[in-house]
């Protein structure tokens, strides 16, 4: 007999308007379990769809989706909607090469508005969907969801501080589970905490008063004013509602009942911006998501019984551990050295510094723009920061690394991670554009490493490097397993090193990609080609003698980087156009990532299907000579 | 007589110290003078600064700069604080070649330990300070000071989040003019503006739940239960107190013994925290600038008797007013076009569709994270957006602009004014990075209009595309004067045009350096070569016809951008090696921004100063073609 027979008779949202408010709460127990079942044989972001089970189900069962916009903040927790909303059967390709994407994607559904998977921009879209109904565009409410942690960012209170001021009709759904990815961080955090915290009524004024006496004179008389007029005047109790939005909460996230009779008052009374706060449990009902430090946020494939996760073997250690043990290493020696990171100290490794120096490592949530420029307020104290943000968040903190940091020219360290292709996390989590965006500015050193060795001197490097502002990336996954020396070496700035001497062809590589060169010039040599090898390891300053000299002794030079266009090897060609250097006959070819963006499989999938391995290069290599005829010239790449 | 007696006597912030109360308030009045009549004689922004007289004098006079760090939000409101820091005799440079910053500036004094142009910076900069100054760096107290509008912003909201969570003693000034720019939007805004507004005591309670019987009911049981908990746990009465710290204020930011006695109160006492909020009036003291709607924000050389400024004549139409007239002309036909500024609405353009239709252009406030995503989510809806920030800023909204905008392919319309150097400014406000950061985005499309009538074809090709999103970029100042159309045209996305057809050398230019190249071409000529001169308008998709057609005709090859190195000329490279345009022997140059930031000048001396004009096409041009040998090959040029 199934274990899911109210599940089964549901083909999509519209069925869920035939259920008594009593199948609704047994549907939601279904789809927990249903979710946990998908979950454990393609891993994926277990708990926070855990946590939204009721919601999802209140949501699509009150709201007239796919007309009323949903729009899922970062979109980890979609799970449940995406079963519900027509996708069950395809559960099971998710995350994978060809599969469902493990977030919301407009692509791949009408029930997914807007796409998501960087966190905060959930209220920001809704508004936008609100202002379309109002101006007769054919779609109706739009709900926001959203987690505590990404409603502290930024980007989320402008969007409120905006919905606030246009006063439309809005939903915004408060997922309070008080916990991101790490333990959310900041006064928001504390504040929305206490907020959830019963106590006795007791009036405003009395407390205010004895705090008031707290205070020293000066600040008292101020506080005291300032008292008189905002109790006088507009307070209305809640940081929401003084923002302009109607507050209901805190409501029981996992109390089917509360949530439907919340939502359906909601819908059917609310004339302006609305924030409904629930309060939930990330990987509830599901006893060892329940119990995990991290419940079960991100998983592998895991035995459904004992939720004993299967781990992959690897022999060599991840990027992001050696990347956190040489800054932990380095920071015991030296007590200037201080790390920021942006929500992340685990994902980042940052995690290992903090276990050592907990009040030299700040976690500022999620706030990569704050997170870059406190960074460099730190660097013109005469610290010594590291900044580690995913390439593909740094993207957040742009303005700041361009306007405080280089234009200042002050001496921030960027560890970033996830550069290139990212694997299971799709195209949202692609560190594709950093060489580019951030070689493009005076003054920065931009570093990729080739291997994990590399990234420990790069880090080394970094740490001593204080003229003015550095960054090194590396990729996610483990390292190729190469000797780690006992300690780092600084490296000369600017300068590259060649891996192997060959006399017809030269591969220029940047980063990791170092090894499917190495595998391409065997099947070149095989082919009866000299090949040469160098390892750039610097974006910016390029190595301008290595590249005068691989030009001048080869005749074909091809550029690999895990990077977009207009990165490494553009400005390779820019450096020697300058220089004459393409003048002479030289067949230059730049291999990057392609101009599209390249959906979720595993890492070598998407590199496969960007050309970008050892095949594309010897691809492009024969090409170019010439020598060999073939019809399989691939013009995806640039 | 000198009119300024104890401003002539005060070297630096330590002579303030020497002086009496009495004697502050009378060097606020002359200081005030000294501001006035220095910027009659050199432009800026004289309201700003005219409004922290006092606050700049009581700052100086109770903390110890340089040693305490003051760190002035976007900094254009530091003229005062340049006068008291020894810069006074240099006053008359301001905004000039090899004269002072417009802002402040770190390499310009000890006494701005932090620069800024871009605004909302000043918090997480002091925070850095503070770390700093608790890990034993030689600093003492950190102060930033920020106005309303530029608190509202995302990035200050996570600063003082961050701040109340980290409990460090640091002091906040709110300075609060009501006025950034434009009139502050937001609910933030009409918060503060409550805070100030005085009326009698009444208790929270009462009015609270005054407001919950007017919700429908299940609201009003929600707000109940939350104010019931709110007003019992945790609420201290001021958004800034939620968040953590002591609040001071309102106070009389012009009254000099208010303002002295806070700061001094604050700093005596000061454990955590403390944001004083002070209320100023724009351009205070000088009766045209507070009679004025913009308050003297950024104003030419006036008459101080009378305030009439001097305006430089023009022939021909600004840019931004080319912009806002076809914007607005495309709104009256098409219903569903709307536009999005962030706190920009003249300085964009946007207010001319604004007068029109303005329930259909969005002031989102310094906000343009989340206003590139509303952008997003308008287009999701149906609706046709355009978002119009210039290009320095749109650094700001970068990420929304990959993952919310070109992963999901949406139709907004980016458009970006002052692209390339932008003159009095200087190196804070330069649109270098666009081309490089935009272009390297797969589905994106980019333009840089020649001229002014080029603009409204593109303005015009923009509102049309609907298949994803566009951008186009033009300059600060007025067009060249050329014949504007009735109407824009609808131009062929990635068609470039021929401007003049020669046998020796291409010229590729993109935007409006097109003039720069005529005359290049005019100078080559007279020389003896023949030029062909082609505009790109599109960086993206790139015009391989007419790259190839280029590269197949002439011996040298030089494309031409008002942008940094890996933007349209690298990537013209990347394309022409992938389809083996290089490998002939042509010789290709890419004339684009020097690898350094440019100082402030006229903008013509900025380019100059780049190598970047007729002249150093010129001088490229020979050098590539090695007919004239010249030693005065600019090695500074990529």
């Amino acid at each position: 007999m199934t274990k899911t027979p109210i599940l089964d008779r549901v083909a999509g949202p519209a069925d869920l308007k035939t259920l008594s408010d009593g199948d609704l709460a047994r549907l939601a127990d279904e789809l927990r379990v249903d979710v946990i079942d998908a979950v454990s044989k393609t891993g994926g972001h277990l708990g926070s769809s855990l946590g939204v089970v009721e919601l999802t189900v209140g949501i699509h069962a009150v709201f007239d989706t796919p007309r009323d916009k949903v729009i899922w903040d970062v979109g980890h927790q979609c799970y449940p909607h995406k079963i519900l909303t027509g996708r069950r059967d395809r559960m099971g390709t998710l995350r994978q090469k060809d599969g469902l994407s493990g977030f919301t994607k407009r692509a791949e559904s009408d029930y997914d508005p807007f796409g998501a998977a960087h966190s905060s921009t959930s209220i920001s879209a809704a508004l936008g969907f609100t202002v379309g109904r109002d101006m007769g565009m054919p779609t109706g409410d739009a709900v926001a969801v959203i987690g505590d942690g990404s409603i502290s960012a930024g980007m989320a209170y402008e969007a409120l501080n905006n919905a606030g001021h246009e006063g439309r009709r809005l939903f915004v759904i408060l997922n309070d589970n008080e916990m991101s990815i790490a333990p959310p961080t900041g006064a928001m955090s504390t504040y929305l905490s206490n907020l959830t915290r019963n106590s006795p009524l007791a009036p405003l004024q009395a407390i205010a008063e004895g705090m008031e006496q707290a205070l020293p004179k000066p600040m008292r008389d101020g506080a005291r004013r300032a008292r008189e007029m905002v109790t006088g005047v507009e307070s209305k109790g809640t940081f929401f509602e003084e923002l302009g939005f109607d507050y209901i909460g805190p409501i029981d996230g996992h109390d089917m009942g509360q949530v439907l009779s919340v939502l359906r008052g909601a819908r059917a009374r609310a004339t302006g911006p609305v924030l409904i706060h629930a309060c939930t449990v990330k990987g509830k009902g599901y006893a060892p998501a329940e119990g995990s430090a991290d419940k079960y946020h991100g998983v592998s494939r895991f035995d459904v019984k004992t939720g004993t996760q299967t781990k992959g073997k690897s022999n060599a250690p991840s990027y992001t551990s050696v990347f956190g043990t040489t800054l932990a290493d380095l920071a015991a020696r030296d007590p200037s050295i201080v790390a920021v990171t942006a929500a992340m100290p685990s994902g980042t490794g940052v995690d290992k510094m903090a276990e050592l120096f907990p009040a030299r490592v700040f976690d500022v949530g999620i706030a990569e723009q704050h997170g870059v420029t406190f960074a460099a307020g730190m660097a013109a104290s005469g610290l010594k920061p590291f900044c580690a943000i995913y390439s593909t968040f740094l993207q957040r903190g742009y303005d700041q690394v361009v306007h405080d940091v280089a234009l200042q020219g002050l001496p921030v360290r960027f560890a970033i991670d996830r550069a290139g292709l990212v694997g299971a996390d799709g195209a949202t989590h692609a560190g594709s554009f950093d060489i580019g965006y951030l070689a493009a500015l005076p003054g920065m050193v931009v570093m990729a490493a080739a291997d994990e060795a590399e990234l420990m001197h790069m880090v080394t490097t970094a740490a001593g490097h204080d003229s003015g502002p550095i960054a090194f990336r590396y990729p996610r996954g483990n390292g190729r397993g190469v000797d780690m020396p006992e300690r780092g070496e600084v490296l000369e700035i600017g300068k590259g090193r060649m891996i192997q001497e060959g006399s017809d062809i030269a591969l220029l590589s940047l980063g990791t990609h170092l090894d499917e060169c190495e595998r391409a010039a065997a099947l070149l040599e095989a082919e009866g080609l000299s090949v040469s090898i160098a390892d750039a390891r610097f974006a910016k300053p390029l190595d301008m003698d290595l590249i005068r000299d691989l030009a001048s002794r080869h005749s074909v030079l091809v550029t690999v980087e895990q990077g977009a266009m207009g990165g490494f090897g553009a400005m390779v060609l820019q450096a020697m156009a300058r220089e004459g250097l393409l003048d002479q006959g030289l067949k230059v070819r730049t291999m990057c990532l392609p101009d599209r963006f390249i959906d979720q499989a595993g890492p070598d999938e998407m590199y496969a299907d960007a050309g970008l391995n050892a095949d594309g290069i010897v691809e492009t290599v024969r090409a170019a000579v010439g020598a060999m005829p073939t019809n399989v010239v691939d013009l995806k790449r640039s």
